[in-house]
């Protein structure tokens, strides 16, 4: 049996991760895109102490048509607007791909064309590109599934907290990480910010629970530092009162009544500080779901890995968690579980 | 669009809640099998304050004959030898069912030979036969889904606790409520305890997991009173030292390695006392999942009203949770979520 080939989009914290927990699945690097690291032998920059013989390159296009890898791994940005040139580009050379991109979880509300050009790409070109990562299971799955346990769902609403210092200097900018309040509010009323992570993720659950949207809601506040903090990803220390994060409160109402409701805090943490997940959902009857102490970095990189026959089964086209088969253990190498049937093209 | 017909087998502590929560969802009562309300009208039974103009009948077969029901919601006995014959009765009249009998929700390991002759029963008379109950999403699909999102499982523990008052007479006598503990030690020997809920569900997780059992292992304790404790549901009072019900330790051992290990306590509770429900996988990463106070009693219930339409749909046999799809959350009446495509007997 044939080893899966993949190709890994983004060398950064992330990737390196993904890196690490490939070979024992049986899933082959055979390319690496990566803008700061380019032309540095792929080894080295992950740092396993022998050459790989891979080249980081920034022309992933050359790279696919030459490594011809199975699936795009994708770990660059958190938003459409990072995402869509590089998801095109998989697409257009025939290469599946999953990202861990936090829009492109469940984009068909903050980025409805772009998703639609996504999908009619993908499907003319017969690959699969999917969102996923940490809220593949832990916010869509295992919520969908606790709610499906309930007689009548009045309002679903989760607190949720995540270090923004582990996901490496792209997320800790983007979650304007050292900036003044004064900075802060500025950026809060301009057009350059991008949506919050909430709503794609409040979004998957009403997909994957038959709710149709009717409204979003969106709040967002700054998290200060008290005394000086450090920030290892950017290299820099953020002085009292200025920004370690920000936190958001997404809310969406549904046709058939329920209310979803998200608060979601990315900041540095404190020392001893841990993720916190905190689910309840409210009717008949209340149902709650704690994932104490769950480590949200390296279960956003292992649901990544753990998605790859999932994403070359699926059909063609553009699809989240919530268009997927929950997430399962493979124990073996993941060749094995690719389905034999050719996929095919629908338009 | 035409209401689902079901019919209640078994009109205890359990499906008077059931027949609480079809209404709404534009499920009809057709019929109801009971031993000790035969003859009585069921709006009376349920204490509904009204008749319903059906009378609760011993004669399964010939209710089934004349109302016709699409399913049957089977909440009488906890293992495969009360409700073997139940479940071959709908079988052979062509009535689809769900039962929450514990055993029943992955027989094939306690109970093989009559899991198989139940499978090729409904296969032959077209209609699926189902296990189902808390356990399904809360211990099968839940747990099944969290060990997707690791790397390396070495071990699953899940530690938890039921009221055994609260599941009528047939649990609670099951449970060895009131009996010394000679008596259970005896019991305990002999050839008349059935399998414990344990097994069943490790193995339904094993199995979602693509996991192969290799062995099983099984302890069992009393649980006893330390001061009189009164028993609703056999209008007993238990004696200091005597049984308040047992806790059960089931072990499965894998050929892929991982072990599986689950500690149930079913007691009489003490004032104040709630259900507890926590899990944890070890492996790479370790992830953990507790449902604070969660109410087992009415998600049984619940569990098994949503499942209708799932069940309806499945292909005929036997099945339990690892072979449906995960619950889902259905805002709107049942009938609709319905397939169009008519079912093929497969054998």
């Amino acid at each position: 049996m044939k080893p899966i080939r993949a190709a890994l989009v983004g060398v950064g914290a992330m990737n390196r991760i993904v890196a690490g927990l490939l070979p024992e699945k049986g899933v082959e690097i055979v390319g690496a895109v990566g803008r700061s690291k380019a032309g540095q032998d792929l080894g080295e920059v992950l740092e396993l102490g022998h050459r790989l013989g891979i080249s980081v390159t920034t022309d992933a296009g050359a790279m696919y048509a030459s490594a011809r890898p199975d699936i795009a791994l994708v770990a660059t940005s958190s938003f459409m607007t990072g995402q869509y040139a590089v998801l095109a580009d998989c697409a257009r050379h025939g290469v599946n791909a999953i990202t861990i991109g936090e829009e492109l979880l469940h984009p068909w509300h903050t980025a409805p064309e772009r998703t639609r050009e996504l999908d009619a790409l993908a499907r003319r070109h017969g690959v699969t590109l999917a969102g996923g990562g940490f809220q593949d299971f832990f916010l869509v799955h295992q919520l969908a599934g606790m709610l499906g346990t309930m007689n009548r769902l009045d309002r679903l609403s989760g607190q949720q907290t995540f270090n923004v210092d582990d996901y490496g200097a792209e997320v800790a900018r983007d979650q304007q990480v050292g900036a003044g309040v004064a900075d802060f509010a500025r950026w809060r009323q301009s057009d350059e910010r991008p949506p919050g992570f909430g709503l794609p993720i409040l979004a998957a659950i009403a997909a994957a629970s038959d709710l149709t949207v009717t409204g979003t809601g969106f709040e967002i506040r700054p998290e200060v530092a008290e005394r000086a903090t450090p920030c290892r990803s950017l290299g820099i220390t953020v002085g009292p009162g200025d920004l370690i994060g920000f936190t958001t409160v997404d809310t969406v109402t549904t046709e058939e009544g329920p209310v979803l409701v998200m608060e979601l805090s990315g900041r540095i943490y404190q020392p001893g500080e841990t993720d916190r997940f905190a689910w309840t959902a409210s009717g008949d009857p209340d149902v709650r779901v704690v994932n104490p102490g769950v480590d949200t970095l390296r279960t956003t990189c292992t649901q990544m890995v753990n998605r790859i026959p999932d994403v070359i089964n699926a059909a063609p086209g553009f699809v989240g968690p919530a268009g997927l088969p929950p997430l399962r253990y493979r124990a073996r190498p993941f060749a094995e579980y690719l389905l034999e049937r050719p996929r095919l093209a629908v338009n």
